[in-house]
């Protein structure tokens, strides 16, 4: 757990280069600081009240939030307790970097365009209202003389290391954020455009601290080094490495090109897909949910031309169209085998699971898309959520941050002549 | 063991970008598709049928190979086995990225000629027809009613970590690769020629990134987080410093100057060399084996010159000299107080275990080498290995992948004047 | 332990990065040279007599000096001690990464103007003679039948991770070479100046996995996965968070925007701050520790304007003020609850602690100013320490290594445009 603590920690400038590396160079710094800047408010609100809302006893039994009283500034959670599977304290840990991850996530899709000081706003109100009830309803075990979330509980839906409560509610959220903020300055709809990635190895970087993350993100849901954590990490592997071929092969297909931008995010959107299922399914289930999950992203992606809302990075047609693939391929491909112990249609299971999967699934996206477009719209209308066109078009790097990313002007072009070497 | 998969998963960007860096900027995203595009697939292929013909029951007890059908698909490895010392699944992720990994080190040799779908195409025979045996032969130690490979059980030579079956055989598949695709365009025998590294810092990153995770790579092969793998992980660490300096030294002596890409490069090679001999080497025994590799390397990547052979970023060089290196000092250096309980040629061992090292080593120089050559050759004569001479001058990066690496022109090249505070 | 070792390493690379980014282009690779040459040759110092003079039985029972003799070449190392909490292998790899840290984090603060083989004398002979001393008074603590450092033992003064011993350790000494080595050509006193950071999102990659390794770096310190190694991660993340968002505001507040590099260098303040802390302070008290860490740091780089030394990269204003400001709020914030289990002023446990701390932090900083200056001095006197003026101007790549960081010629800076599908 505390290994995978640190793994999900790394995920923070993995998720800030790999969206950096794909915006412009006149506004990498900015994604960048986005990213860091909501992480390191997250963390903040969760040691405060984050998680005793999301993990708290259920306030009247509702399943619907926790008490925000209970681990009010995380008191109590240093006391060495000898029946815990886990320390407590490793366990708010490892969740606030979840919550953090799932605000950061959000911003991907919103890039050259919004004031810092909004997004900052944004990310604390949204976490307060979307992200901890919906953590609740989904991560919230109940246990003795607890009670916890409805989706985990009483739906009984699965979702292993958050389909639902990271990826669909980023991608809802992103989604609705868009539809207020609008589309970037010449982003046409109907077209392929916006701006090309200003640094690929960064992306390429970025994914694969992702890859490396998301073993500490899927495996440490498993709380224990037991035989499950096992079995999701090889899930999460094969997973990956299906669905990145599952995108370079639509990529090869439909454009005739298979490219690096599609082997990084054919891997993100695996990881994603395998996140709720990684508990659930077989290898050879992990194959091909990754294949399947990497080819439809690939497709999905698309869609943002098509019905014209500018989706930056992709977050809507990764994290969404991904979270809820995976979520609904559990119903599928799920097997009473896996750590989970249930079987999906393929495994005789009949339609249950996948009925449960799908109301879990609905429930998030219908209150995070709602609810965050609640929010965006009042910020909109008090504080403003968008920068001076002039911002936008010269780079949010300098005018909001007041540098900017690169400075080659001292490196030679031409191959280095150096002196002797007696001369240093 | 997790924890030690996921480090080896972070071999796979590292490799990515040190070898990216050290391509020219316009085929450095060839160079990071290739090494993910062989991981991915090679993960896909492991999971069918790789694992099985590496470890499953050898066939016929001949120690060459593994039954296809015991383990196909990886059927039966989520069941908890409470008497196993790891999880199955965990092993198998675990090797699954030493076969990724071993493929994934040859493109190094063969930069910015080479079609993309002819190395996926190779690499998909090359991990079926030479790795899956090698493993068997080095990994696969007998169990109970279980026979395993012929090196590690009834030769009995040590390869902690895989200097023979990953870098001996990374190495001479290169060679043997090398020379049937052919020289880059412009590169010369008799002169230090051949592009200089586009992006260094990538490449140190890379080399950081590499070192890090192969602490997971060698502490992970002892299995269980005993004495042993603490003594691996001193053992790894030391080799790498003494390694470091040692190719420095080398290059002060001969060049006049210690450059950054020696530095990368001496790690590589210290870490090479410790790959067999960690866990049979004291803490002493490792700061000499480090630099004795670090030093044999410097001088071995001249070797192309000399002889003719354009292997672009010294995969030979270093996997395959750094590799035997290791591998035969196992039989000088090795005592018996380390974990594998040897002694070597100055311990007194005689030169009992330094002829098992080389024959061990030659077996798969010889296996590797014949048997690579003839899949390339069989692949350039019916779907062809290179590219066109124009896609090669143009860059590979543009035609291959239809992308390029960096797009910096919206970056500031003077110090930013952003507007007043209030502005954005 | 094994994994924190591992992590820690990581922060190789990290701080290679994170100083390599801030500089400019034309010496970048230097920065990297200067981190990673003093680890390589502080790890083999290590192995040979650093180990045993740091953690060997106090020499004359006197804690200000371990026995050298003990465990020169890490003799014995190998052997498993049943008996033992964690192999000492193990143990003796995690300082060695500790001691060649702290010699690294040095470099940061002479950029551009000191001669590689100085810096590598330099490196050598500071090591032996101020870290070895310093890590023994505060990390040998007294054993059965062994005796301790002074600092830990006879002082009673709290230091978990290293705020006395590398963070005022490495600061004080980066103060006293500043003062022998002397400014770059052209800073100067009263006015912000110098270099730009050349690369950016290099600096916040650094950053990011220094952050990450820092978890092995504060939890390993706890050597076992244990309830206090969890709430030193909790505490570590905590701080961490509230410390850049300290620094941000400090900037917004000053100069009217939150920059990245702001953000970088405040997660690294609470870092420093909290590592002497960790395992002191509640979540709350890590709260506040990283918010006061961060803010005073951010105001504490903008005293080498005022007083005239040109500490490049703010070794002296983050290391030296941050390692002092979390040792004194140990005797300030600690509480009994947390896993030190001693009250600070605050939580009533009077002025006995603050006092200790003070004491602590004091002998460091003096006794490495003091020694440092002499060593400098004597180098300087010696072989001399500064490169000539126009290796300093035209810069130090390409002068000491023969190299320049990047070559991006060859990358196209208009939209690829690809030959048709089939040509590749």
């Amino acid at each position: 757990m505390l290994a995978s603590t640190a793994l999900v920690c790394l995920m923070v400038p993995g998720l800030a280069l790999f969206y950096g590396g794909m915006v412009a160079a006149k506004s990498v710094l900015n994604m960048i600081m986005m990213t860091f800047g909501s992480v390191a408010l997250v963390g903040c609100i969760w040691v405060v009240y984050g998680y005793s809302a999301s993990f708290g006893d259920s306030i009247g039994g509702a399943g619907i939030l926790g008490d925000v009283t209970e681990y009010f500034g995380l008191s109590g959670v240093m006391k060495d307790d000898p029946k815990a599977v886990i320390p407590l304290s490793v366990f708010a840990a490892f969740q606030a970097l979840f919550a953090a991850l799932t605000a950061a996530l959000i911003c991907g899709a919103i890039s050259d365009r919004i004031k810092f000081g909004a997004w900052m706003a944004f990310t604390g109100i949204w976490v307060t209202l979307v992200y901890l009830p919906v953590a609740h309803w989904v991560f919230a075990f109940d246990g003795e003389n607890v009670v916890g979330g409805w989706i985990v509980n009483k739906l009984g839906a699965i979702d292993f290391a958050g389909g639902t409560a990271v990826h669909i509610n980023s991608g809802a959220a992103a989604l609705a954020v868009i539809l207020v903020l609008g589309k970037r300055i010449g982003w046409q709809k109907g077209a392929k455009n916006g701006e090309r990635p200003h640094n690929l190895p960064l992306v390429m970087l970025g994914a694969g601290l992702l890859w490396f993350g998301w073993f500490g993100f899927n495996g440490g849901s498993a709380l224990t080094s037991s035989n499950a954590a096992s079995v999701v990490v090889l899930n999460t592997f094969t997973a990956t490495c299906s669905a990145m071929l599952g995108w370079l092969v639509v990529e090869k297909l439909r454009d005739g090109h298979p490219t690096s931008l599609g082997a990084a995010s054919g891997a993100i959107a695996g990881l994603v897909a395998i996140t709720p299922s990684c508990g659930a399914v077989s290898p050879l289930g992990a194959l091909a949910l990754g294949a399947i999950g990497g080819a439809v992203c690939a497709l999905a992606v698309g869609l943002k031309y098509k019905f014209g809302y500018d989706d930056s990075l992709d977050v809507v047609g990764i994290h969404l169209v991904g979270g809820v693939t995976g979520t609904l391929l559990v119903g599928i491909l799920g097997t009473a085998d896996a750590p989970n112990g249930v079987d999906g249609l393929l495994y005789g299971g009949g339609l249950s699971l996948l009925g449960k999967q799908a109301v879990g699934a609905f429930a998030v996206l219908a209150y995070s898309f709602g609810m965050t477009w609640l929010i965006a719209k009042v910020l909109d209308k008090t504080m403003g959520l968008r920068v001076r066109p002039e911002v936008e078009q010269e780079g949010v790097d300098v005018h909001l941050h007041a540098e900017s990313a690169y400075d080659l002007t001292h490196s030679p072009t031409t191959a280095p002549t150096p002196e002797p070497a007696a001369a240093g």
